[in-house]
């Protein structure tokens, strides 16, 4: 018999649901919200309750935001001409963190992936090109992951993007700072070295 | 300059806070319910306020139930007399499913571990005594986790329980069923040999 209690229960099925989630994450999850202090955890639960009442992705470029237009694209010393394409808003924050680029950001809410039934009709592609030809964009940098799905991605927009007479750039494919040659996969140092910089 | 809108980041710094959550996986938890279908993430945040309202430890055992006392301290068919400790409620549900034990738990709600500073005092003990003496129970079947601090737990309480008179039992150690021997680790295979069964 299943002596779980109810309540237990559904939130744990509810968060097994989530992606990257299973059923013992789920189960450490609500443990650890009934572990804690119990105002605490209240507390956690109607800050969640806050997020989803407050957080809305901007109207402008789809960053999740507190208002209608987030302050980067609210920003007059944000250049609009030179747009920053990401899969989500934690890229853009990322990149932000930088201070190395002073356009503005393009949240695509996703990456192609055909596997997960994610077509290019369910990415906010229509609203970028829309930007491009209201602001006459002079540059687009295409700054999804470097992974099979992100790079898949980001030759779909090149591609569709092409004939507006802007730059189409990628970030740069290289070793990451810090890090020791001999431990590089064979892939990034191909890149490094295909993109060498001439010093 | 930060970005992250304050009642975001104000969920992020809460849920990292976890054990077992980091920054990165507190964002994924953030970003999966901003994802989702509004009203079903709603749902869940309005679901997880019912679990913390609703779920407390069983005033008998520690299980998490929603009554005061839990369905299985409740039956009459369970013997009192037989107490299985553990140190989580979905230890016992676990076990539960087995079908294979009629008698009562107690919830540690925890293990002893000096590092994160539980100490006995940490632990619901002190009721294990009292409900041991009160049943006169007679049968403590100490089953936490077979790890360090779960063994250290129940040495502890195998030293606290020795001079009542009572039947202290462990769950046995042994190959996992539908294992491979050759993959078996010492520890487990040296227990499994000490342990060996009369056919």
């Amino acid at each position: 018999m299943n002596y779980i209690p109810q309540s237990l229960a559904k939130v744990i099925e509810e968060i097994s649901n989530l992606p990257g989630y299973g059923e013992k994450s789920a189960q450490r999850f609500a443990t650890n919200l009934l572990k804690m202090p119990r105002s605490e955890a209240v507390d956690l639960v109607r800050n969640l309750a806050v997020m989803l009442d407050k957080i809305h992705p901007c109207l402008e470029c789809g960053i999740y935001t507190e208002e209608d237009i987030c302050p980067i694209c609210k920003s007059t010393e944000r250049d609009k001409g030179y747009i920053c394409v990401v899969e989500e808003s934690f890229d853009a924050y990322t990149i932000e963190k930088t201070g190395k680029f002073s356009g503005v950001y393009h949240v695509l809410g996703g990456r192609l992936s055909p596997l997960e039934g994610i077509g290019p009709d369910k990415l906010n592609i229509k609203s970028l090109i829309e930007r491009i030809k209201k602001y006459s964009a002079k540059e687009v940098l295409i700054a999804t992951n470097p992974t099979v799905e992100g790079e898949a991605t980001a030759n779909y927009i090149h591609n569709l993007l092409k004939k507006y007479p802007l730059n189409i750039t990628r970030l740069a494919y290289g070793l990451p700072f810090g890090s020791v040659l001999e431990n590089a996969d064979e892939f990034t140092l191909s890149k490094a070295l295909e993109h060498r910089i001439k010093v």
